[in-house]
C-alpha cells in the first residue's frame, strides 16, 4: 500500500468509524449523546410548541410569512424552471417582501390585505439569486443579483455541514488523535471567512475550527489552537487545513462548566431572596393580530426576522393632547453587527464577523428562558422561518415582551427648605421592552427595544455568553517574555481572551409626524462674550445645521465639538413655533479605529461614522450589503453614502452604530456577566409639554398582596 | 416730607404690612397658607417621624453625629471664647471629623468606638472659622481657614432670610405690585452669585430673584424676569436692585401645575396596570447599627451627609472563592455640582451653580416619597443635621435603599443551532439601589449607588424637576427676528428654557485590595502589521500607561483615542498573574466647553477633565474647594492636581465627572421627565472568574403568589 492509498485508507475507516464512534460517547451528564446531536443539529425536529402556527393568517401588510404561505412558496418555486431542473439547491431566506411603503402607510384594519409577496434568496448551481414570489398570482420574478461579490447569509445546513465537514479528513482526524483528543468529544464551529483577497474568491467557503466537550459543556474554553480547516461550503469538502498550534495544549475543563446542573450541590449560593415583578391585574400590552402591541400611548407592529433578528414597524405614539395616533418611526431593526479580532496570526485574523449576514441573527436566537431570560409577566412571540429546502419551523419563544418597573423615576419634584412649600410629587416609571437573545455560537447578544410612556424609545444591546479565546502555553504571565504581546488577557491557565469589538448598526427609519423628515446638528458652540458684554467671558450656544446631503450627515461623535442630532418634520411646528422632532441620544460607545483600507474594516465600512443619514431606498436596508457573506464592501451603508445625495425634507434613514471595545478580564471567565450600552430616540419639541404630566402616582391601594409561594 | 422720608415711609409700611399680608393669601387649594409657609421655612418645626433618633448612639467609626452629640457639640461650643461673648453667630456645618484612615481600616466590630470628634465649620462676627470639637476630651481647637476666598455652605436660615430680604425694600415692593403681583404671591429664591470680580469681594451676597404662585403651585414658570436683589447674606441687607425686565409679561399660569391635587379629574389618566416589585420573603439586605449594609456579598456604611448627600464607606466584597471580605473602596460621594448656565445677559450670567458647596446637596435632599421614589420594598434612612444655631433636626426618609429585579440578565448562554447542543443558562440581575433625590430648589437630582452581585458599582444621576426659566415677550418663534438668539428654547408663550450644563463630580477613594494602588490606563491603539505578517493591516492593541504623578493621570476622554481606566493593587495579582483591579467606566457624559478663563470655568475647573486622580489627603474631599460659595477658584481639584504629586503605589482618590449639557424641549415643560447618566466601578481580574458562575436561576416555586389588592 503506497502513501496515497494508506491515506485513503485512513480516510475510508476514519469515516466509517465516525459513524460507530456517535454510538460511543463519553459526554458530561446533562449533555446530549451525539446521537441526540446529530438528531439536534436538523432543525426540522418536530417543534415542541404551544403553537404550531399551521392555521396562522396574516392580517397586517407587515406581518412575516406564515407557515402556510412559506409553504406556498415552496409549492411555487418547485414548478419554476429555476428548480424544477435542479437536482439540488438551498433557500437560503423567504421573507415577506414588504408592500410598497406608500401603500403600507395608506393601509388601515379592515382594509383588504395588500397582495402577499416573498423574497426568496437562493442558491442554484453556485449561482445566488434574488426572487420575488407574488402568492396571488402565484408568479415568480427573478431578479439580478447584481456585479457585487459576496453571497447569501448560511444556511442552518451550510453550518452544520460545515461542521462535519471535517471528519471527512484524514489528516483532520489524525491531528485530532495525536492531540489526544477523542473526535467523539469535538465541537466545530463553522466561521466565517470574510475577504482578505484572492483565497476568499470566487468559492464560497468557511473555516471550521473545534474545541472539546470532554468534561464540560463548555467547550469554547477548551479550544484545540491553531487547527484552521477551510471548507466549501457548496462542495462540503476541505479545501485546506492549516495545523500549527500542536504545542500548545488544551486548557483544562475544570470551573469551565457553567450550568446550573452541573454545579455541586455545595457550591451553589443563592445571594438573594426570591424578588418578581407582579401585576395581579395583568399586562397593560396587548397584541392584535399577533403582531399589533399596543400599550400605555404606543402601538408598533413587531415581527421576528431571520437575519434582523426584530423589526419594529410603524411605531405611532398617542397624543395625550389630541388623542391623535402619530408616526415615529417606520422601521427599526439590527442592521448588521461587525466583531472583529484583534489578533492578526493565522488563525485569528480573519475572525471578522458580520453576525446579522453571515449567520442571521434571528437564525441564532433560541427561545428564551421564562423566568430568567424575561420576568414572569411576559408575553413570548415565536419566529417562523424557512429551511433550507424551503420548510417552515417555528422558533417557539423568540421575542418576549414586558411591561418594567425597576424602582426608578419618570419625573419628580419636590419643593425644597428654600421656598418651603410642602410639596412632593412623583410619577414611577413604567416601560415597555421588546427583547431577543442571539446567541451567535459562543456570544450573546441581548437586544431590547424600551418603550417608554414619555415617548422615549430606549434601543440597548447586552454582550454575554462565552468568549471566543486563544489557546497558549503560558499559565502565568511570569512566564511570558516581556517583549511578547499576547493579543488579550490570560484570563485562566493556557487561555487567552482576545480583544476584539462589537460593532451593532441599527437601521431607524424614522418618519415625525410623516416620512418628509430632516436631519438637523444642533451644534454645541463655545462662544466668546465681546468686551463690556458680560462678566462671562464664554457661553454655550446651540447652533442648528440643516443636513442638505448625506455627507452633511456622517457624524463621528465629539466629547469636545459636541451636537445633538434632530430629525424633525419641517413642516410641522409646535404651538409656539418649535419643528417637531425626535432626537438620536447616543450614551457611552465605541468607535472602529482600524485602518480604513483594511479588508475587514471595508467591508465593515458601515462602522466608519457613529451616524449616518440615507434617503429611503427600498434596497439599502443592510449596512453591509445584501450578500455580506466574503463580500468585498462595495455595497455598504458608506457606498451609499458616499453617492451624496439630497436628504432635506426627503423620507429618511437614520443610522446609529453602537460599539464596544472588549478588552477580556478573568470575570469574563468562563462565562461573562453582561455589559450593555444602549442609545434613545427622543422626542424634542414632539410634544407641546410633558406627555405624562396628567399620569397619576402609585398609591398602596393598587399595588398587589402577595405571599411567598411557600406559604401560598 | 422730601423723598427721602418718603421711601423711608414706603419701607415701613411696606414692612408693617408684610406681617399682615401673610394673613391674606389666596393661594391655590392645596398650597399651604403662607402662615404655613412661614412657619415650614423654620426647619425646627417638630419632626413628624417615625424615629426622633433623641436615643441614637454611634456604633461605626465612620457613623453621622447623633442628636445627642450635635447637643454636646453645642453646649462646649456655647463655653468656648469664640461664642460666649457673641451676640451672634451662626453655625453652618456640625460633621462628624471621620478619625484617620489607619485608624478605622484597623477598627473591628467590637472594639472601643475611636474617639468622636465634630467638625464645625462657624461664621462669627463675619469671619468664617473651622473647628474641631473634641466631644470625649470636650476641647474645641480652631484652625486656620487659610487665605483662601469663599464662604461656607449657606444655612438654610441664610436662604430663609435671603428670600424676605427683599420685601424690607420699597423699591423692591414698588416694582413688584408695578408688575401687577401681589406680595403675597411672591417665592424668592436666593441665588448663589458666584465670583466674578470686586463686586463680588470681601462681603457674602446673594441674588434673590422672585416668581408669582398665584394660581400655581409651580412658581418657576412665572419668573418675573429682569428682576434681580443682590443681599448681604450676613447683615441680611439689600445691597443693590436692578430691574430691567418690566416690558416682560409674565407668563401664565395654565398648564404649569404638576400637583395630581391640581389635576383636573377628566384628565388624569392611567396608563398602565398597577405593577410592583414584591419580595414576600423580604429583602436580602440588613442594616446593622443603623449604617453597616450587608447584602449579597457586599458589606458598606451608609450615611446622610448634610453636603454631599450620601456618603458611601469602607465597600468590600465578600470573594466567593475565598470567603474573605476585600477592600474596593474606602469612601464615595457627590464632591461638587457645577452647574453653569449659558446666558451672558444681566440677571442670568451669574447662574453657575456649586450645588453642594453652595446649598447643601443632603441639606436640600426632601423626604422620599415612598411608593414612587422607591418601590415598595425600600428601606429608609434618615439624616441628622444641625440648624445655625447649633440644634439638630431629623431629615426623615432622606435615602431609600431597595433590591432591584428589572428584567434583566446576569448572564446567559444559549447553544446556538451550529452546535446543536440543548442548553439555556440564564441568570436573573438583581441589584441593590442606595438612592437620594435632591431639590436643589426647581432641579431634583437622583443619585443611585447601585451595587450588583458581579462587583459591579453603578453611579447613576439622574435630573428631573423643573427647569430654570426666563421670560420674554414673545409667544412664537415667529416673533423672534432672525439675527435674534434666545439663549434657549420658547419652551410655551413667554417662557425660554435656558440653555446649561450640569457636572456632578464624585470622590471615589477607591482601596482595591488595601490601599495603596496604581493608576492605569490601558490605551486602545490602532497597531499597523508589517508587510507579509498578516493578511490584516491592522488591529488593535492594548497599551498599559502608568500614572506616575497627577498629570499623568488627568483625563479627558476621547472616542477616538479611547482606554480603559484602571485602578489596580500593584502587589497583587491573580492565580495566572493579572494585577487586580477596578476599572472607571464612563458611558455617556458631556465637557465643559467654557472659556478656561471663565471666571466661571475656574472655579468649576474640577471639570476640565472627566478623570482626576490625586493621593489620599484628607483636606481634599471637595473638588470646588471646602469654601465654594463665592470662592475664586484658587482651592479646586485642578489646583491640587497641578502640584502633579506622585501617585503610583499609593493611596489614591479617583475623581469622576459627570456631565449633561441641557438644550431645554417642549417636553421639559412645566416639569421634565427624568433624564439619566451613569458611570461604572468594574471589577477588572479582581476575581479569579465570574463571581456569579454559582448563583441559581429563578424557579416558579420560590417566585411569589399575588393577587390585586381590590381581590384581597
Amino acid at each position: 500500500m503506497d502513501t496515497r492509498n494508506f491515506l485513503r485508507f485512513l480516510f475510508l475507516f476514519f469515516s466509517g468509524a465516525l459513524v460507530l464512534l456517535y454510538a460511543w460517547v463519553h459526554l458530561p451528564s446533562d449533555l446530549p449523546s451525539s446521537a441526540e446531536l446529530l438528531l439536534l443539529k436538523n432543525p426540522f425536529k418536530p417543534p415542541r410548541l404551544r403553537n404550531s402556527h399551521v392555521s396562522d393568517v396574516p392580517h397586517h401588510p407587515l406581518d412575516p410569512l406564515t407557515v402556510r404561505e412559506i409553504n406556498q412558496v415552496r409549492t411555487i418555486l418547485s414548478c419554476h424552471a429555476l428548480f424544477k431542473f435542479s437536482v439540488s439547491y438551498a433557500l437560503h431566506s423567504i421573507e415577506l417582501e414588504e408592500p410598497e411603503k406608500p401603500l403600507v402607510l395608506q393601509w388601515k384594519k379592515g382594509d383588504p390585505l395588500l397582495p402577499r409577496k416573498a423574497t426568496v434568496v437562493a442558491r442554484v448551481r453556485g449561482v445566488s439569486h434574488v426572487l420575488t414570489v407574488d402568492l396571488t398570482a402565484r408568479e415568480v420574478t427573478v431578479h439580478e443579483t447584481g456585479s457585487h461579490s459576496g453571497y447569501p447569509t448560511m444556511t442552518i445546513e451550510d453550518m452544520t455541514s460545515a461542521t462535519w465537514a471535517p471528519f471527512a479528513s484524514a489528516e483532520f482526524n489524525r491531528t485530532i488523535i495525536q492531540r489526544g483528543v477523542d473526535l467523539t468529544d469535538l465541537a466545530c464551529l463553522p466561521l466565517s471567512t470574510g475577504w482578505y483577497g484572492k483565497a476568499e474568491a470566487s468559492r464560497r467557503l468557511a473555516k471550521v475550527q473545534c474545541y472539546t466537550m470532554k468534561d464540560t459543556a463548555n467547550f469554547y474554553m477548551r479550544p484545540i489552537e491553531g487547527l484552521t480547516v477551510l471548507v466549501d461550503l457548496d462542495t462540503k469538502q476541505v479545501v485546506e487545513i492549516s495545523d500549527k498550534g500542536r504545542n500548545i495544549p488544551i486548557a483544562k475543563a475544570a470551573n469551565t462548566d457553567y450550568r446550573f446542573s452541573a454545579m455541586e450541590f455545595n457550591k451553589v449560593k443563592a445571594l438573594v431572596n426570591p424578588i418578581s415583578l407582579e401585576q395581579p391585574k395583568g399586562p397593560s400590552f396587548t397584541v392584535e393580530d399577533n403582531h399589533l402591541v399596543k400599550w400605555a400611548n404606543w402601538e408598533f407592529h413587531l415581527k421576528p426576522d431571520a437575519r434582523a433578528g426584530v423589526i419594529i414597524s410603524r411605531a405611532q405614539f398617542r397624543d395625550p393632547d389630541t388623542g391623535e395616533l402619530r408616526d415615529v418611526m417606520y422601521k427599526g431593526f439590527t442592521s448588521e453587527l461587525f466583531v472583529p479580532y484583534m489578533d492578526p496570526t493565522e488563525a485569528w485574523y480573519f475572525k471578522t464577523y458580520m453576525d446579522a449576514g453571515e449567520y442571521g441573527f434571528g437564525l441564532q436566537s433560541m427561545p428564551l428562558d421564562p423566568l430568567n431570560d424575561c420576568p414572569r409577566n411576559a408575553y413570548y412571540m415565536d419566529g417562523v422561518f424557512a429551511a433550507a429546502d424551503g420548510k417552515p419551523y417555528v422558533r417557539s419563544n423568540m421575542v418576549c415582551m414586558f411591561e418594567r418597573y425597576a424602582g426608578d423615576v419618570g419625573w419628580r419634584h419636590s419643593e425644597s427648605p428654600i421656598t418651603g412649600i410642602k410639596i412632593t410629587e412623583v410619577r414611577p416609571k413604567v416601560t415597555l421592552v421588546v427583547r431577543m437573545a442571539a446567541s451567535v455560537a459562543n456570544y450573546d447578544y441581548i437586544v431590547d427595544w424600551e418603550f417608554q410612556t414619555d415617548g422615549l424609545i430606549k434601543i440597548k444591546v447586552g454582550l454575554s455568553g462565552i468568549l471566543m479565546v486563544k489557546g497558549t502555553p503560558y499559565e502565568n504571565m511570569n512566564q511570558v517574555p516581556a517583549q511578547e504581546y499576547l493579543y488579550g488577557t490570560l484570563l485562566s491557565e493556557n487561555i487567552i481572551g482576545v480583544i476584539h469589538d462589537h460593532y451593532v448598526t441599527f437601521y431607524l427609519d424614522m418618519d415625525v409626524d410623516g416620512s418628509d423628515n430632516t436631519f438637523v446638528k444642533v451644534n454645541i458652540q463655545s462662544q466668546k462674550t465681546s468686551q463690556g458684554e458680560s462678566p462671562r467671558r464664554s457661553y454655550l450656544k446651540a447652533k442648528r445645521n440643516v443636513a442638505k446631503t448625506e455627507k452633511d450627515a456622517q457624524v463621528k461623535l465629539k466629547l469636545y465639538d459636541p451636537s445633538e442630532f434632530h430629525v424633525i418634520n419641517p413642516s410641522k411646528t409646535t404651538r409656539v413655533g418649535n419643528p417637531v422632532g425626535y432626537k438620536v441620544v447616543p450614551s457611552g460607545t465605541a468607535a472602529s479605529l482600524l485602518d480604513l483600507e483594511d479588508s475587514s474594516q471595508k467591508r465593515g465600512a458601515f462602522t466608519n461614522n457613529q451616524i449616518w443619514v440615507t434617503p429611503y431606498n427600498k434596497s439599502e436596508q443592510w449596512a453591509g450589503g445584501l450578500f455580506v457573506y466574503q463580500s468585498q464592501g462595495e455595497d455598504t451603508l458608506a457606498t451609499w453614502s458616499e453617492r451624496d445625495r439630497p436628504i432635506e425634507n426627503k423620507d429618511i434613514v437614520v443610522w446609529y452604530t453602537l460599539g464596544f471595545h472588549h478588552i477580556p478580564c478573568q470575570e469574563d471567565f468562563p462565562i461573562m456577566p453582561t455589559v450593555s450600552s444602549s442609545f434613545d430616540l427622543k422626542p424634542v419639541n414632539f410634544f407641546e409639554s410633558n406627555p405624562i404630566l396628567r399620569v397619576p402616582p402609585n398609591f398602596e391601594k393598587d399595588l398587589p398582596v402577595c405571599v411567598s409561594s411557600a406559604s401560598a
